[in-house]
């Protein structure tokens, strides 16, 4: 199969497995556990449960089906070998490590009743963000004394501070979508007179063709389109003299890529140009402020200052940035509230964005990785607003 | 955009809004929220909280992203309105119908507090399965008083019994998938010499062009590997004179297709052909024992006892099926334990396995919808074990 095609398929379970033989490590399951035992001890919790998702990948690699039957890491903080429980007929394709025992369940079982066993005597437990509501009532109903409370409420999230490793495979990732980024500034994307969709697909190809093994979004938002943050690409037509906007990423080894570019198809106008140049400058006020020690908060708060001063508060209407790594959003989230403190190994967007409703919208986006003296944009190209001619 | 990439990118929200837009029916969901309503009021209930998932998308067309940003459907069992809440960058891509009202929510504000005033006073609230336990937990804590209950416990999910139109849209995709079925046993796709993923490519570029649009699973599991359920496909080479277990699905319009075959590459052996011919009667036992008003646990019972009169009760290491509908895998469950009744508008699998460590193993699977006399396969393409000389 080619990576295209494979690429086409990135949902597809198989193409999962393998992304996880990459990364298959004992030694770093190991310590990635040793050290969430530790940050459980210090919380006082007596339990962990991790159900389907990426915090379960990184505790065990095993990306498990999202389904009506239960999947779930259940540890004690004192756990040499934690429980991976999986529906049994799943068992042949769970990964065996040192780090954990596998239990399998049949469909008369309850794998609830099973977990409060595991977990027996525990007061406080800690679940992961995930797991479904449905589990979660049966468990507290099963554990009536039990306090349960939420994994990133708590401990703010298991994989919020990457390895220089992770960190690396961002810089990588990041570098596949810049290049594609690239190739629409120079004008290598056809856009006016084509739709929004036909558009996605072209870059939906390039990421693949660039790389990533997966898309994972990929909007098209033109003209008045762009003032819709999270849009979905339609049949519009692309016209001259307008706003495009491209937010795109995938996966390349298991972590993504995410930036947003801007272009304009035409001269660009002089409020257009104006307001512009309030949102490169308020990006790189956040960028700058992203040191270690700072509060994620005043992160946003330099972007947003920028913004407001400028006149257009009311219209950046989102936080500044997520958390971002084997997930595309993930902890730690750039936002008004946010009290925790940048820490060397975060990754996280920065994308501020002013959005007039009707006429068009703007945003600036790159992933930064949070090293010793600052945060480090893992993509370059060009941060103003290009005027193509495609 | 050729129907063939739009297949490819079949987890793309752009595609998923076209589907959207074919269903969009303000008196269709008028009609279920009646339905609906009245249920929640027989089951005592003051209010239900549908996250995102299928049933939002049953309730208000809305397929909405599920993220840490909370979208949620709440409504008073009176409610002639409910609202959607929803964050309020997402806003711009809802669905407008009458039977609901949109509120949005920004990235510095508390959805789940919004749910605790939209529900205040509330003692006993129906929840969606697969609401995150994070939001759950929230609401717990700010709603002490208030008991809060599994939506599928309390109702048997929302959306077990079809419309005529939507088993009509099961019978089509059935068919899709009845015709790739039918050409893997007619020896129209090669096997011995390919590799697992080989043959799951070239299966799911057959289920695109018979008319999915999306595929949602292929497995493909050879000789020993399909002795596992859920298999992932490898790089392992398809033999000769072995079995080979195809088990696929994808959506049209929508709705969901799941089939599984089994051929062998060669002669078939007299222990497996007697085998099978068990595994056969198993599946046609538990078809007919699916009538309105039969126990669902009494399907799986149908099928389970001849298997265990065989000798393998121990090698059928799975519930009988699952129900379907725009979900693969939704209510109801063909399963020991579950007294609910059969009833006419019930769409599920039939799907009885035996499995051989090491060796082996076969499952015979069709989609039936429950009519008035009985259940009507969606798949009719040979149920004998075949043998193929691809």
């Amino acid at each position: 199969m080619s990576a295209e095609i494979e690429g086409c398929w990135g949902g597809s379970p198989s193409l999962r497995f393998r992304y996880r033989q990459c990364m298959t490590d004992s030694d770093l399951l190991r310590n990635r556990w040793d050290a969430i035992s530790a940050r459980l001890v210090s919380n006082s919790a007596d339990a962990l449960i991790v159900s389907t998702g990426f915090d379960l990948v990184y505790l065990t690699t095993y990306e498990a089906r999202e389904s009506e039957r239960l999947t779930a890491f259940v540890a004690t903080p004192d756990a040499s070998t934690p429980t991976l429980l999986v529906p049994k007929i799943e068992m042949p394709e769970v990964p065996t490590a040192a780090t954990f025992t596998v239990e399998g369940w049949t469909d008369d079982e309850d794998p609830v009743a099973m977990i409060a066993e595991l977990i027996d005597g525990a007061r406080r437990v800690l679940v992961s963000d995930e797991i479904w509501g449905h589990y979660l009532l049966r468990l507290i109903a099963l554990m009536p004394d039990t306090r349960f409370v939420s994994l990133s409420d708590s401990l703010g999230g298991l994989r919020s501070i990457k390895s220089d490793v992770e960190m690396h495979a961002l810089q990588t990732v990041g570098g596949l979508a810049n290049g594609v980024a690239a190739q629409i500034q120079r004008g290598e994307v056809p856009l006016v007179g084509k739709t929004e969709l036909e558009i996605q697909a072209d870059v939906m190809n390039r990421l693949i063709a660039a790389g990533h093994e997966t898309v994972e979004f990929c909007i098209v938002a033109s003209g008045p389109n762009s003032a819709s943050p999270h849009h979905h690409p339609t049949d519009r037509i692309v016209q001259p003299n307008e706003m495009v906007l491209f937010d795109f990423g995938g996966k390349h080894r298991g972590y993504c890529s995410d930036i947003t570019r801007c272009v304009f198809t035409g001269s660009i106008p002089d409020d257009v140009a104006a307001t512009y140049a309030t949102l490169k400058k308020a990006q790189q006020a956040a960028v700058d402020a992203a040191r270690p020690g700072a509060l994620l908060s005043d992160v946003d708060a330099a972007a947003r200052s920028v913004i407001a001063d400028a006149g257009f508060g009311d219209n950046f209407i989102h936080r500044t940035g997520h958390g971002i790594g084997t997930e595309v959003h993930e902890q730690p989230y750039v936002k008004a509230g946010n009290e925790e403190l940048v820490a060397v190994g975060h990754a996280f967007s920065i994308e501020p964005g002013i959005y007039l409703d009707g006429r068009w919208g703007m945003r600036l986006e790159d992933i930064v990785v949070v090293l010793d003296d600052g945060a480090l944009r893992c993509s370059t190209t060009e941060h103003d607003l290009v005027e193509v001619h495609a």
